[in-house]
């Protein structure tokens, strides 16, 4: 079906994006993939590139744009490839719209230029072990001492948290309100080569392996309370402005594996033969795909229709939970089948379809679960 | 999610018909459900309103609209009270493409202005007993002699077989040849008063208990060779072009048919009592319809996306039939699990969520099964 | 997969059965199915051969078996012809375990002869309009005036409600306890020729057309204190009592829906062509059928353990909820895709499936929904 | 509910067996898992413990049971500790059979009484890089040499293949029949230190990680003609012969699989608290699992008739691959629902329900995939 949503800028992006990922990702993935990480130096390549400058305004050497589109177009190439960035997916998407929305004018000039060239590496810390989805019940401390916080406590699942040069930490600046459980959480950009400031180990996932996520620990980290960001104890509400992004970008990212995968299985069926003639001239892998095309063409609609919501600005907190929820189930059913269509070779994870399966399972946990996706659901239809 | 298919005349449209059928259908609707039919005096009123005129040019007695959008309404409205106008949809939806299309400016001015006003009511006969999804082997021939055809056979599944005035019939003209099965068949306008026609058994169905489905006998049928629509023996190319606004329709009415399965259950399930407390307050009653309601906007994604696509002439047959097979699924779902949310009332025919239940079971079958939409979107995809 | 639950017994009251079930049954069958109910003097029939004594004591004129699985037989003979005896199913599935256990042998001598013979036919009624799953807040109540209760109120969806001679009533004898809400239910064996019992609407369902559904009202009717069953205020605890092989009964009337209907999509698709080839010799058609096919495997794993677990007296509550559970989601699934086989006929009530589809969907609904299935698995897990 | 497949000989197993996977497997496991392979002295361990000398007659050091049971415990002990013993499941599951019933009485003593102990490790290697399920395409050649075969080829996907000392190889050693593709194979027991004979890539997959899954490369290998295994040339019918077996291991390997997963959320989400409670009090939680445990019950049926028929030698191929099909379709959406229980847990491979998934993906695909099983199924239901 024709798709509307992009112009020339974003397919010409494409085509610039398609050539580095062909000539500085792939002849280098497989060694990320072992190592479970991608080098610093990478990310110097993509701020060259400019993909981390997009939505920066151009003051701090960014591009200006406020379209999502671009990052878009990343994650449809990125899956085409089966190739991920490692942490700088958490650092573009993730991080910058806290920076763009609550920096001090002082403090874009001090981090944004960076951020841009990839020289200033953002991650950002949520979780911790035993609180999961529910973030108000966080335990991590920042005590007022001076001119500075003193963060104690510990974080995990931190993606990109070997090689962030800086953390928004979430944090608790005050106890919660008896009404307002949610209140005294704040957010503090920690430079990781603080003292006190440590990275445990790194988790070894069953996907995204070239993601380092960490645990980090804090023990008296003082952080200067010109790096608080917005005021203090309105973090969880920060938190919540973001998050119908960070799902978009989940929702689409899960569109474009599926996308992909479906391309990986089609390309493979039909070289493959079996009983002397093509997988892909059976019924029934005729009928898989073409359940899997419909399916991603629906996900396709929905996407790009949240993407055009967003860039209007009209992208709602259910909205978001609503395309998390149906475009990660979505396409778990796809990739699955897709892999199954692969036969024994879909289990090998030199193939783009095993990496697809192993990175996609965490869209449905990550940025909320299906589950809390269903509970803000249930709520915005007044139930 | 905000929509952008609708504008002001679509909505002052919506109110109209909702009060309509408020006031004319809702009344009655027991009675026809028992009686399996709607009376034909019924098809006057609809004519009255103008339903059947939106898009006949206005030279015909019509409002010469070309968007589909206002029949999108009509299938929202009739989905939200659970009802349905027996075979006129089947009259503006399926019958009035090919007359727009193939009809001569005679045959226009003598058909549809009493299409316009519901007294010429229309309806097609494809399907023959034997045949099913694969028309090109269809028996009923229609041979010609002097300035008739003479038409002999039978025809099954005929949505509104017994009520319709005119009679749109497939028939084989010639054999067909060695290289396309495909050619040899003709569209012939059959009154249905001609000596030897003869509408047989009125079928008993799962669902839809107002459309009268019937079969049809045709027994040296006179019909005068000016009824015959368009060409002879390309008929199966027309049946063709028409299929892709058919399968939208079936697409659209399962997306309005889920969208009221919803409501139905949300509105039972807040006010029915169960523990002491409403339905509608337990968790799995509230994760049920969330995941209903993200399947139901990535339906009406795609729907909306058809109906643009379908209003600027760009919606391809594949697209149609990744539309009907997704959507036709989807809503299968989605009322299964409305209906099982209304515990043993979801099993009495007097709720709407039952007989929607019903209704929609023949969405994944006719205008082509979910195997033959599968079949397509395979061929299109090169597989 | 070789069955080891029938033995040469079981197998000579299959032949007897479907030999009935040819001559005395299929003949009527549309008219039955016309008419919402089977005429009373087919259950002098059933009566007379036997299926109502099966598992009565021989002294009142049964057979004294205390096996399950002569009704199991029935229940595969049935759906094999896609029919159903009515309320038949009622009077011996459901009601003959509570006389047998709770009657008095008074009771017995005055009722079983009559229940054996079909000429006292027994129905049994809980549910009531308002309370669905929660028997614990029915609000019918039995007052005691003198050697009489006098009952008033009202119930729904009781299956034989219209041919019952007795129907087996529970009803409010005390008030609650503040700690058990279940305390003060008891159950009275009331007379349908009672002054001021009324049977109300026949109520039309979705399926199981030939059972005659009813809602019944009570208005000060007078049951003598010699028709309680069992104890005062302690019917609760009965109904729980026989919950296991009510539900042990609905999985396996789901199995042998599911397997007829394998055998009837397996013939259906045989005898149908499409583009010149047998429907059957498709990839699809096949692995349709075969998946259908390992899921009733299991089905019937599953439910002959639960029949032998049964015969021994130890299919637990938690057993018999994990058996319907599955048993009847399974062949909602397959009943489904069995009739997607059938095409445009299986909308069509004159087929088979189509009555079985239509008959099915109530198997997770009543005798317990599936969430209150799961809710009874969960505590027995100990969550 | 409860079995009736064991003795107390098997749980006396169970207990040994638990004893030993708690004192020389779970302290050694993460050592192995990041190595990708098991060291071979723990094969020793195991044929100390008499794991492989089960089935082994007692005259070449076994203890001559013929009952499968036993390895069903095997099974069961492995997955409830999330652990596997790489390639010595192919080892004594899959070329065991083999030996038993194709040995000639001196291969026997040449073999077994190493196989017994663990000093004799078997693989098989069936798949050739392009064959996958069909076999009667393979590559591999074996031509005749004096008292030698020569053995040319490669082989791939071979499980054990590292640590393998001999493998049987499948090679054509004559051409396939006009009227019989399958003729003209035969086995080949191949010492893996013969030269010619080399160990390619050890592959990386998604899951099994100790397992040594391997390409072998085949180089003018010279094989003793003793070394045959069987009848030259009807090798393929005791590829057949043996798959029943191989498949009812699967289906059993998936039932644990999925048995352990359940145990394993049900302890997580009663351990881990959110918004205050802990996650096993959310009815979703609930619900979930109780649908999950009524999954495993049915499988647990199904496989438990398999192990009866198995050992009563009657587990037909169609039986088998009922049995696969249904339990490893079963086991995947069970132990994918008890991940989604573990938030992000659930990605972390230091959990055992995220190697659970991971290992388990392949049932679906090895010893034949499901779209095979479904091929089988449906010849044996006459279509």
């Amino acid at each position: 079906m024709r798709r509307a949503v992009y112009n020339a800028d974003h397919e010409a992006f494409r085509e610039t994006l398609r050539a580095f990922i062909e000539a500085e990702v792939v002849p280098h993935y497989d060694q990320w993939y072992e190592a479970g990480i991608v080098p610093k130096e990478f990310y110097r390549k993509l701020g060259e590139l400019g993909i981390f400058g997009i939505e920066v305004p151009e003051e701090f050497g960014g591009a200006g744009e406020t379209s999502f589109k671009f990052a878009a177009v990343l994650h449809e190439e990125c899956a085409r490839a089966a190739v991920s960035f490692g942490g700088s997916a958490v650092h573009a998407d993730l991080c910058l719209p806290y920076l763009l929305r609550y920096c001090t004018e002082e403090q874009k000039q001090r981090w944004l230029p960076g951020f841009v060239d990839g020289t200033n590496m953002f991650g950002i810390a949520m979780t911790e072990p035993g609180t999961g989805s529910d973030l108000a019940g966080m335990k991590t401390t920042a005590t007022r001492d001076g001119d500075h916080y003193v963060l104690n406590g510990a974080k995990t699942f931190i993606t990109g948290g070997v090689n962030a040069d800086r953390v928004i930490v979430c944090a608790r600046t005050s106890p919660p309100r008896e009404d307002d459980r949610r209140f005294g959480i704040s957010l503090l950009v920690v430079d990781t080569t603080s003292p006190g400031y440590e990275v445990g180990r790194k988790l070894d996932k069953l996907g995204l392996k070239t993601s380092d996520t960490a645990e980090l620990f804090f023990t008296d980290v003082r952080v200067p309370v010109e790096d608080l960001l917005g005021e203090e104890n309105r973090g969880f509400s920060y938190l919540g402005q973001n998050l119908p992004r960070e799902r978009l970008t989940i929702a689409f990212g899960s569109y474009a594996q599926a996308k992909a995968a479906i391309d990986f299985a089609k390309d493979y069926t039909q070289q493959r033969d079996v009983f002397g003639k093509p997988v892909a001239s059976f019924q029934n892998t005729k009928f898989e795909l073409a359940a899997c095309k419909a399916k991603l063409d629906a996900m396709e609609s929905a996407v790009d229709r949240g993407l055009d919501l967003h860039d209007a600005d009209e992208l709602t907190a259910a909205d978001a939970a609503s395309l998390k929820l149906f475009c990660t189930e979505a396409a778990s059913d796809i990739i699955d089948r897709c892999l199954q269509l692969h036969g024994g070779y879909g289990y090998m994870t030199e193939y783009p379809i095993t990496r697809l399966y192993a990175d996609n399972r965490v869209n449905r946990i990550y940025g909320g679960t299906s589950e809390v996706m269903k509970t803000i659901i249930a709520k915005d239809m007044g139930l």
